[in-house]
């Protein structure tokens, strides 16, 4: 099978976590006999600093006629505490979800036997936990219309959506659940937002046409504990992109394995895959970043984009065989640490052999 | 001194918590020796079976003229599935907000001792923690213009700030953190969001005016995975009103102390105090529900709106001698669990002793 990448680094340990996610798609082609091509886009702060767009042009055609896109990390800290920059590099990764329609974050939340004691709750909450959460991701707040009235004394974002966009994402949310344990949980402010009542209504319309799922109502207040007191109760959970913004960040932290954690974005021209966690830009460039996420992101890759199951699994194996061996990096071992490209050649290894 | 003071128990165990608040209430205001005049108010559901509306006009009349407000819960799970019912109980909290100017909404957490074993965190994350949330309570997507378009199929929310209400809040969160820690994290999301930028802008330009205390910027989901794995960081967080709805929830849980946490929300006309939980409906009329979250909310009634400290110490004290006693409900109970009316009075003996 041809298997047509575009890889965007980006910023921080972006380049260095993604070169050794490429270390094992590049094994895995050659095992499985792809043929891969792929090729580097700009993004990012690194984009502004080389063309002044966080995602320009021919980042976006470069992603456009290609099946899927492997994505480091975005973000600098020189950026953050001027709210009045004129480019920000996250404009660029909206300008990117939003060109690319990629419409739905899918964020597995899963617990591994070796990291439990990292995690902020006790154990026995969270071991075992497993669900996914999905995240609309091109519509309410973050592209709603905003600016400024009265000399810019007065400042408002919009969150708008749409019934189509609504189904689109819980029917998402519904096959996700019907693959699963058989429950989807949709998130939302219902007894405050218009938005939210319209999420719930089409939302009740919906459920009746998937009667084997249980369809669960919840507000992100409620979420936002439930979450922290019993993870293990969710299944499938669905919401808009502020709300899942929030909660999914705060799912992640619970496993004790954010670092670790892959995420998926599901589009309308191509598909996304990038670790959860950020650009870290204390650690960049001293080969000591986990790569272990960005490698989990090429297993969604081949898993969602290619629905290449046994090349994705073989991946997560590697993963897997890593760490049991104790073959990480210093945010995770126990032992002795390894440098980030040390474990990516060691899971590339592993793969090939 | 004269205390006038308006009750609103509310919905479910709204009733029988505020009722043994009140206890404590009259112990206090004979052993000082306060002239305690008090009524009782419509609102919530109650208020829509009674008289249809959840904050009748005659409530409002009664919170303008008192100088404090008791409150329960509100709610019922009878609205909660139905996002067309006209009239909804939270309706009546919302226009409580608005119409009394409630412009902040202020939530100590705090831990227990003998509670931390209930919290989902690791205890050395949580032991010690101490922190004050202040969440903007009148504005944001509550109260900005909410609508449907092109037939219902689109519906949107709009969250407007002005500079004003920005710097009223904030002025308040530098006041709370010059008493305690001198720390003041702002939470926005000023990557996306014009509301936020502004708050940020405001932020940056009042920071200098208090050199004393230290101002940390975070981004929202940066702190929704802060709370569950650093809380011992925060000293004041102050953010708009739905990060502070979702943010404060979550702050509440990491304690396992959930049940005993009390709120004030202060305003220009009055200000009200009750507890964090809700209506908990189930427990309704059955004697169980746990009143301590409500007496401390009496505690911090004389502590803020009539700055009597003592009293509000003597309240706590005793709140404190309970628990150390172990004369508590059933769900915080180690030993033998009491009656929710024997915990109010025992706690009301207590003062009078
Ligand atoms: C960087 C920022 C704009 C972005 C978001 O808010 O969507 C990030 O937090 C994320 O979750 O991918
Ligand atoms: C009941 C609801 C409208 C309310 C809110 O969202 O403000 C509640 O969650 C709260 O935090 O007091």
């Amino acid at each position: 099978m041809k298997l047509n990448i575009a890889i965007l680094p980006g910023d921080g340990i972006g380049p260095e976590i993604v070169e050794q996610a490429m270390k094992s798609v590049k094994a895995i082609a050659q095992k499985f006999n792809h043929e891969l091509e792929y090729q580097y886009g700009l993004t990012g702060a690194a984009a502004i600093d080389q063309v002044g767009d966080p995602y320009p042009a021919e980042t976006h055609d470069l992603c456009m006629k290609s099946d899927a896109v492997l994505f480091g990390a975005i973000g600098d800290p020189k950026f953050d505490n001027n709210p009045k920059a004129p480019v920000r590099p996250e404009q660029g990764l909206l300008a990117m979800r939003k060109k690319l329609g990629l419409y739905a974050n899918i964020r597995p939340v899963e617990t591994f036997e070796s990291l439990l004691h990292k995690s902020p709750l006790r154990r026995e909450l969270v071991e075992g936990a497993d669900f996914v959460c999905i995240r609309e991701l091109t519509g309410g707040m973050y592209f709603g219309e905003k600016g400024r009235k009265d000399n810019g004394n007065t400042a408002f974002d919009t969150c708008i959506y749409t019934r189509e966009e609504v189904e689109r994402i819980l029917k998402l949310g519904y096959e996700f659940a019907a693959k699963r344990n058989k429950k989807l949980t949709v998130v939302d402010k219902a007894n405050v937002l218009e938005s939210s009542r319209l999420w719930r209504e089409v939302a009740q319309e919906m459920a009746p046409n998937y009667p084997d799922i249980k369809t669960e109502y919840m507000f992100v207040d409620n979420a936002a504990m439930q979450i922290i007191q019993w993870p293990k109760n969710f299944d499938v959970m669905v919401t808009e992109n502020m709300f899942g913004d929030i909660l999914t960040d705060e799912a992640s932290v619970i496993t004790g394995s954010l670092g670790l954690l892959p995420s998926a974005s599901v589009g309308i021209h191509t598909s996304v895959f990038e670790p959860i966690h950020g650009s870290y830009p204390q650690a960049a460039g001293k080969d000591i970043a986990n790569p272990i996420a960005t490698i989990l992101s090429a297993a969604m890759m081949f898993e969602y984009a290619f629905d290449l199951k046994e090349e994705g699994k073989l991946i997560r194996d590697a993963v897997a065989a890593s760490m049991e061996e104790g073959f990480v990096t210093e945010d995770i071992a126990e032992g002795p640490a390894y440098k980030t490209s040390q474990v990516g050649d060691w899971i590339a290894h592993w793969i090939e052999k």
